[in-house]
């Protein structure tokens, strides 16, 4: 008889056991945001490649204005300008400028730019220069945004558009990413009917395989919903089989009925091992993992807000761990509005609102039972009270775990 | 001449100006996550439709378990058992009890459940109950989770997968949802070339187009790329028309320069009504906003970074309106771990990196010049520093947006 673990100990476990799939993909720049990547992206070339003002006006050589003032310009011959996307024919002589405009290239010899509204063209080649340059002023220099070597994105990181940007910036159009994970979505329960269907007293329309399948899509992960499956072994042992023979993870959720419980713990025992027999928190304990065929297998609770938490902690963190990379859950700080008690020897994950602004924040928990996909729906985020925890007074420091957190 | 607004001017602006597409379209409960909801979503039945175990053990009248214990158990008649989906054929009499699994019917007349832990079953039809049940006691009413007028989701939500759990429990598998903007995005600027291309000395690859698309294609929009456009009135004119045309809103990026920007000004003016002609911010203060044919156009700063920041902040605003949602980017408090001078009279944008946990953590200044999208890449988010600061001393308190918030 396998024993329930604590959060801690599922978590460590999964990690263990779960490593990742090592498949890689080639992705064009236009559709590498929000992948994983497979290599360390390096450096090739300097970033610009060339010396580039970032204002319109003159360059100078920083020495050419020392002491200048508006009462006392220092006096520039105008010789040349640089016109954009063109480097200048001539090195900068002394007690000479030339125009450059905002992203022109500044010419050797050069080692400052002074904006033009610090500077006056007297129309007869001169330039007067009202205002001191010191050298690098309104310039970024050869390479100041890529050397050659330098390690800008590492393997697994989620791309972001900005990280777009820079692949962009060192001519990498295709690069490569995580395959991502297939993941295999099975509901099981006599109760439980299509969502379009009308419940007959005693039914219940199938929730989990919805949000399940949209929390791992969002996450990456290509998804195969199996929908509901007839609680049988026959059927439900079929239905396992082909989902882990199609998929690199699998998640079966209804098993919260000891009956249904131990069916799923002898199904999943008798194609692989049965790694673990419950967690020590409050929703979620039904939460059982396996491993068949080299596969994750996840039993979830059939209550949805008790398969949500699972699902979220532990299953997610599985499938980040195929992709190869590490994601922390956007966390925000808050007190707690109202004193909440533990459930000792259990995790306990309630649902909160939060209210106020970043730094004083209060998180107000929901009073629901357990099981009520609405009340996850109605919050901004979740509590953890640790399991040796005697509960939290009105007023405690909480870490909140955003259910919503978007990019933008 | 228009001013340079400030930032909260240049927000209030967008919101005055940007109002909602209002174009709606019917999404499939398997392709609603992410989308932007268009209906308040009202209950219309009660969930579960009926009472609902949410352990297992056995139906009882609550008041039958009064003063029981395990020296001393209430003895009661086992009068039935309920299987999954269905419900039970009689009510519960008084002195008996009905064994119901996890997530079945409670049938009427009793008011709680025992869980099987607490029950003795003696095999002769009596079950001894060694805990006594408080009417509730693990279970859910009728209408716990749903209820018929009830709001559960409301119009301008992101819906998130825990939403789409709620559509699913009731029975909602069609959602009205706002159509995506169509997003418009141009580069303009003669030093740049395409990303697969090898520069020339004065030449830089663009950026902007490609990061800019990830960014919208995030959020949600349907986002047409027109890539660079040669720097001549002609030919971005006809290029503004076709995107203005063609899309929801248009980002034109490149306009650094003073000519440039200029240009952009005349253009956008000539097709509708411009709006304003720079923002007091570093970087992004080349940010121009215009009508053209009803439509928000920008003109983006050329510089990848400030582009970034200009994008973020005020064109993703006039696309969650368009969309006919409010989205606040998330932002978690933080200590900055040095000083920084301030910009007196524009609001100074600085990219951070973070250590620590939730509560304690530390910002750390970039120090880089405006323009490096590697050094948006390499950060963590982003302080703000009011125009009317004098700076901030090492260990104050900032807050802290978040670059790359992933939901899971």
């Amino acid at each position: 008889m396998l024993n329930v673990l604590t959060v801690e100990e599922t978590m460590r476990l999964i990690d263990e056991r779960v490593k990742p799939l090592g498949r890689t993909q080639q992705a064009g720049i236009g559709e590498a945001a929000g992948r994983v990547l497979a290599e360390d992206v390096t450096g090739t070339e300097y970033v610009p490649g060339f010396d580039r003002s970032t204002v319109d006006g003159y360059a100078v050589r920083a020495k050419d204005t020392f002491g200048c003032s508006e009462a006392l310009p220092a006096l520039l011959t105008l010789s040349g300008e640089i016109l954009m996307g063109q480097q200048a024919s001539e090195k900068l002589q002394p007690g000479c400028c030339m125009a450059v405009p905002t992203g022109g290239a500044v010419p050797e010899g050069a080692d400052a730019m002074v904006m033009v509204e610090h500077a006056e063209d007297y129309g007869d080649g001169t330039i007067g220069i009202m205002k001191p340059a010191a050298p690098g002023d309104n310039m970024i220099y050869r390479g100041d945004d890529i050397t050659p070597g330098k390690v800008l994105l590492s393997a697994g990181l989620v791309l972001a558009p900005q990280d777009v940007g820079t692949l962009a910036a060192m001519g990498k159009v295709q690069v490569s990413v995580s395959v991502r994970p297939r993941v295999g979505i099975l509901s099981t329960g006599d109760e439980l009917i299509p969502a379009d269907q009308a419940p007959q007293e005693g039914q219940i329309r199938d929730v989990n395989s919805h949000f399940l399948a949209a929390m791992f899509a969002a996450a990456g992960g290509a998804v195969h919903n199996y929908g509901i499956i007839r609680d049988e072994d026959a059927l439900i042992g079929a239905a396992l089989d082909r989902a882990i023979e199609e998929n690199d993870m699998v998640l079966i959720s209804g098993g919260s009925s000891v009956g249904l419980k131990d069916a799923a713990c002898r199904l999943i025992e008798e194609r692989g091992e049965l790694l673990m027999h419950g967690i020590s928190m409050k929703p979620g304990k039904p939460t059982i993992l396996g491993i068949a065929s080299g596969k994750p297998v996840f039993g979830l609770p059939g209550h949805p807000a008790a398969a949500y938490f699972s699902a979220r902690l532990f299953a997610m963190r599985a499938f980040w761990n195929l992709c190869g990379s590490r994601q922390e859950p956007v966390k925000v700080s808050a007190v707690i509005s109202e004193s909440i008690g533990a459930n000792h020897g259990r995790t306990q994950f309630t649902a909160v609102t939060l209210t106020g602004t970043p730094g004083s924040l209060t998180a107000t928990p929901i009073r629901s039972k357990s099981g009520l996909i609405t009340s996850i729906s109605a919050a901004d985020g979740f509590i953890a009270i640790s399991r040796d925890s005697e509960g939290l007074g009105a007023g405690a420091k909480v870490e909140v775990t955003l259910f919503r957190a978007l990019p933008y």
